[in-house]
């Protein structure tokens, strides 16, 4: 192979990674602005407040907030602002770490807990609605996909 | 089928949709977290930054705010807070749109295209290390089922 012919091929597959990442991008982008539009229109609340509870209700011991940072799957949210905000609606609660007395745990309140059942069963309508273009076996096969790609990324050092 | 049979059926078809959606969601936000890493570390700069000018790179005549606010593909950044910063930066002006006297068009200096290129050389260099473990063949399944996916997204109505 030539050369050039090497160099264009580079370039290519270059681009092909590229195209891949935008592509990526874009269709987390329309998926979350869709969500974005769901939960302001029938809760009132934001995209980085959902996210906060999800990452809560996982986890019912509650989280330290750095840990709660790093859970955060959507970007851009101040996390003590929305802390400070759920809380003050009562629908999570700071209390005293028993395991260090230092730092204070954040967990959902009853209320936080009854309120994120009804975001999230309406949330899972909507993706379900989102992605119903895509056939059954080709959804497998992305999820696979994306599968490696995760634990491909999480083995970059940080 | 039972009636349970078939509940559980569309539970399961539930959580896989939903489980699809996660894992693309973390996937972007990995990928996310190391551009921007590298482009503080590099470049002294934020994605919502590099994103606007990207927006600017591939419409050399220049975009009205609102339709830059529109093709942004990372959310969270204020658009016209990012657009004064690069202004006093000199890395791109805002121009009266010949088309729309009320208007002003934003677009990158030839500084501005300088700097881009370079950011835009690297940033494709840590897409294509971050995407290196996925097979190419697979990259490509990939590829093909995000476009169908992001066709059927932008069909929907807003």
């Amino acid at each position: 192979m030539s050369a050039v012919g090497l160099d264009t091929r580079l370039t290519d597959e270059h681009h092909e990674s590229l195209r891949l990442w935008l592509r990526l991008l874009t269709c987390t982008h329309l998926i979350e602005t869709q969500v974005r539009k769901g939960l302001a229109a029938q809760f009132k609340t934001t995209l980085p407040r959902f996210d906060l509870m999800a990452q809560l209700e996982r986890t019912p011991e509650g989280l330290q907030m750095g840990e709660l940072s790093r859970r955060m799957l959507v970007t851009g949210g101040n996390v003590t602002g929305i802390v400070d905000q759920l809380e003050r609606s009562g629908l999570i609660v700071r209390t005293e770490d028993p395991a260090d007395r230092r730092a204070y745990l954040v967990k959902l309140t009853k209320e936080g807990r009854r309120l994120f059942a009804q975001m999230a069963t309406e949330h899972e309508s909507w993706i379900v609605k989102l992605l119903s273009g895509i056939p059954k076996r080709e959804q497998r096969t992305l999820q696979e996909s994306l599968a490696r790609l995760r634990s491909q990324l999480t083995r970059i050092p940080s």
